[in-house]
């Protein structure tokens, strides 16, 4: 795979799009940037719609990500909102799709277990551990952007270590010996 | 309004994708081209969605419309359905953007109500009443993309005529006349 490896990550939805984009080189896993793009203030549901793709647009054209990883809840409260997100999620899915990369959507419990080894663990857990294993430097803290920075970290995990979500998802230490036979005594 | 007018009309579903150009030139309205996308035979969601927005950029590229006409069902069967769908919208919404053109919705019932005078109204009645209404000359008949032709008819009598649906809503002779007053003897 190309290095460095850049990742974009959105967590998309109707009044607010979080994005993180991730570079990976050599391991070492960095933020670049990180944003949350408002759209409650926009009443217009195309405009909302075009401003989604005009950033998605934007961030491919300043970073060049070969992949997007999106935060895609598969249940709602409704059909209405879930109507809505899904023409959110599918204008960023475009986006990406114009500029041939590569989509992978990760549900939020997945993103969650994967970051913390706990798939109910609450904004702040997950957000506390990025904080402790990302090169965090110079990068603003946003916390609307956190889900976005999470899924685009839960993606780099998956494809790094398919055979498990982190490391701290093994729940025992059987458990690690037997996804790591070599450091068995 | 520029003349020829040309509404690109859309009835976008996870399986099929049916399309209508329609051309309005001193008020004689004609489909151009009509058309089926057909997506059941693609597993992969993203190729779907891929395959939905090239379909809308060529037809878009082919016919130059200056607007989308998008029949969009507010509520569905269930949560899962309508994220399938609402993506599938936005990826058609999302290639109007990029091309400037203005998006317009309407419900079925909307569609409906507005080409045959009920919104309760069967496919054929609907299929029928079009080929009554239109110069279908040269348009081979595709039986899954009477959808996409009535939105975009629909949103043709909704510019044009916007105080009523159509001739035939006039419920009655009286309601007729409050109408037109200049019609009554």
């Amino acid at each position: 795979m190309r290095e460095p490896r850049i990742i974009l990550g959105i967590d998309p939805g109707t009044n607010l799009m979080g994005w993180a984009v991730l570079s990976v080189e050599k391991k070492i896993v960095k933020p670049l940037e990180i944003g949350v793009l408002e759209l409650n203030k926009i009443k217009d549901p195309y405009l909302k719609l075009q401003r989604i793709f005009e950033e998605v647009c934007g961030l491919v054209a300043n970073y060049q990500p070969q992949e997007l990883a999106i935060e895609a809840p598969f249940y709602g409260k409704n059909v209405q909102s879930m109507l809505k997100l899904g023409r959110a999620q599918g204008v960023a899915i475009a986006a990406a799709l114009v500029h041939k990369m590569a989509v992978y959507e990760y549900a939020p419990r997945k993103v969650k277990l994967a970051i913390t080894g706990r798939g109910a663990a609450s904004k702040e857990q997950v957000a506390t551990m990025l904080h402790k294993t990302l090169v965090m430097t110079n990068v603003p803290v946003k916390w609307d952007a956190t889900d976005a920075l999470a899924v685009a970290v839960c993606h780099y995990y998956q494809t790094q270590f398919p055979m498990q979500e982190n490391p701290l998802s093994c729940k025992s230490w059987e458990s690690f010996l037997a996804q790591h036979p070599e450091r068995r005594g």
